[in-house]
């Protein structure tokens, strides 16, 4: 291939070219903290951006909903609610109203006149990722979402382009800050679930509707992306396994914390060998060591642990939501995009997502259970529930029984607590349900995933 | 600025232009361990890489001094030792010989004919980085060095890109294994430096001659390519402050331990502001407060915590060195800066170094200063002490005295631990001084930073 023109620097061909000094041109779409957060910026550091970039950006105009609210720093004429208008001469599009319509067809719109287009949409994304990413890549221009999977934390290149060489088997996130705060708190104060997320909506860590973030929606998006660009293979939200944190109870954290583990919502995507290869993207509370990287990270801090056949065990930790942690990714973003109009070429699309192996379902997964069962305290239990596994063949690394008080119907009762070797996902389901039905079983308490050892 | 041309997509240009499918030619500099594994990755995961490229790499050459040595994996025919004539016809240059000549040569010569290049020779980029930098851009080709800051963990990339919208602040890293792998095992196994050193040469951890990694040299070198990146000022080694950890003994571990700290050797880059406004780069073995992510990075691991205004604290975590780990690194950057080849435009100096503000001596610094004296066992001393901290401006945090056994001189003696509040380096030192001169202080036992807290 020939060497690229000229020992002229990128300077002196932009000079020439009458690049160099031309402003690029920005259409904000939404003014909510992010969005405002982003404008700002844009505003009063422009010197430094256009020093980064190698040219003036310019806001053109910040697309809102309510024209009449005021936001400071952001100044009155730059508002507009005719989002069609705005694009029109943009040359980057920066989107931070969320939700799935009408962000994706403006985003459409904007890749099609060839702007480049930079956003934290990630409900979007892990909808439509395939058609954005082949949007962008039609028009040959850059479609970036660092602000998507986690806030603040680079996670998009680290998995794009610095590990584009090697081979990524694993990647295991605490993507979701809320869940993450709200295990914390009742791991340190004891309280039960409920409590620790009235405490959490007090203080802002919760929002008024929890459900996306408990019901583990927002990580099950965030695990489709990531599952995406770790493997390049389409994976929507649909394809990803989802258990939120509703039913952890304290007991259940009690428990973990005496076999040496902590509880994690886990978002986990997976390359599988073997007859049923393919790639698996899950969500769930699973118990973690408390010796694994990921069992320190706590409150709201997001880390996201990659598992690579070269480089080894990577984890990157960081705020992973807020206004200015995610205006920071999301600026980053902005200043590639720019420099690669400055510099010209024919573009890049962000992530190559070409299909090839397929997305399994849950029962294909390999992974190890904690199951907790309430028993009659009488001998030949501990017996009746090992010859259950082994007839399921799932092989128990630990149980330990402890006695319980004697239930009203006077019969002794005990806690059963089985640590399993792994198997396949499938089985260890199926066992529950035998071990359900067995007489000696008053009730399963718990059936916690073990992840990470 | 004009949106780019057509809405055709970047393969049906690419295959227009008939670049797509020509391949990409890469000469490799040095066949040792991680170039062998570098060249064995380019031949066994040819059709891999070609996919994530768009087009097919080809390893034409692996220049080695020694053409009589077996390598296994790599074809006899590839081995040269005709350096110049491998960069020939080399589209890409990996450059995996170190040191600084030839190497610094043979880059500047590739750079010239238009090759992109990529490096993990962190000693020639510690010297020469703005000289480098300026030859990439005068080619407009890339140079890619992720590699060379630590190993398998992006750090290049975050600072350069995912950071380029925020204002990075500091950065503290643990950038050599060999030294906290040592430090891990004085503090864990109560051994002496010499012990511990005595193992990990043993074990493989340290090289016959360790001087580069236990007195700092290879941690220095790494801070200046950090702050260079993150503050985009030209910092050679030479700028850096360097304190290896041959003087940290088992008592001082002691000690740390005993107060909740751990001690690391640290590589800080630090932007200051007010009247000593600048850039520092420094190196050397400091407390680190138990609490503090740094803390928990153990063994032959390295961790790079970056504070930036907006995205506040990031950390990235992961194998610094090795074989493998250190490929994959190059890898990466081969394969972004073979995209770039495919995409066209007019490359883009991996980072910018612009000058402007100063290097800043280490006497400029504010830092916290843990001093431990043995004293005379006597009333007063104390208090002595405490006027010639007052004297220099210096305020205390945490006081502790112990007794000692009493000396041949049978003076009786007290071990005196002093933890100060922040202040100007400079007039930590002379504290110190003062304090040494004395007649109350026998000896000043040890002088360790307190960092991150």
């Amino acid at each position: 291939m020939p060497a690229p023109a000229a020992a002229r620097t990128a300077k002196e061909i932009a000079i020439a070219e009458g690049t160099k000094m031309e402003k690029l041109t920005i259409a904000l779409l939404g003014g909510g903290v992010v969005g405002s957060e982003v404008a700002r910026t844009l505003l009063e550091d422009a010197e430094a951006l256009a020093e980064r970039v190698g040219a003036p950006l310019e806001l053109r105009n910040v697309v809102v909903r309510d024209l009449g609210k005021e936001r400071p720093g952001i100044p009155r004429e730059l508002l507009t609610d005719d989002a069609e208008a705005a694009l029109a001469d943009a040359d980057i599009v920066v989107e931070l109203m969320g939700g799935i319509e009408p962000a994706r067809s403006l985003i459409l719109s904007a890749l099609a006149r060839g702007s480049s287009v930079v956003t934290a949409n990630k409900a979007l994304l892990a909808q439509s990722f395939p058609e954005l990413l082949a949007a962008a890549d039609e028009s040959a221009v850059r479609l970036e979402f660092e602000a998507a999977v986690a806030g603040a934390i680079p996670i998009v290149r680290p998995l794009n382009d610095s590990l584009a060489g090697d081979r990524v088997t694993r990647v295991m996130g605490i993507v979701n800050g809320t869940t993450n705060y709200i295990l914390d708190q009742m791991a340190r104060e004891g309280w039960d679930f409920a409590h620790a997320l009235r405490t959490a909506q007090e203080l802002g860590y919760a929002e008024a509707d929890p459900t996306a973030d408990i019901e583990g929606l927002d990580a099950a998006a965030k695990a489709a992306i990531i599952a995406s660009l770790a493997f390049q293979v389409p994976v929507s939200i649909d394809d990803v396994h989802v258990e939120g944190i509703t039913g952890v109870s304290a007991d259940m954290i009690a428990t973990a914390q005496a076999q040496g583990f902590t509880i994690k919502l886990l978002a986990i995507c997976e390359r599988l060998e073997g007859e049923d290869a393919g790639v698996s993207a899950r969500v769930y509370p699973a118990l973690v060591s408390r010796e694994h990287p990921l069992a320190s990270v706590s409150g709201a801090y997001n880390a996201v642990f990659v598992e690579a056949d070269a480089a080894g065990s990577l984890m990157f930790y960081g705020q992973g939501a807020g206004g200015a942690p995610t205006s920071s990714a999301v600026l980053g973003d902005v200043v590639s995009v720019a420099r690669r109009r400055v510099l010209g070429g024919r573009g890049q699309a962000a992530a190559q997502v070409r299909g090839g192996s397929r997305v399994l379902p849950i029962s294909a997964v390999d992974t190890r259970y904690q199951i907790t069962l309430e028993v009659a305290d009488r001998p030949g239990v501990l017996l009746t529930v090992a010859e259950v596994l082994a007839a399921e063949g799932v092989s128990v690394e630990l149980a330990s029984q402890t006695q319980l008080e004697t239930a009203e119907d006077g019969v002794p009762r005990a806690k059963l607590v089985i640590a399993t070797h792994t198997a396949k996902e499938s089985a260890l389901a199926a066992t529950v349900e035998t071990l359900a039905a067995l007489d000696a079983v008053a009730s399963v308490r718990s059936v916690l995933r073990i992840e990470g050892s």
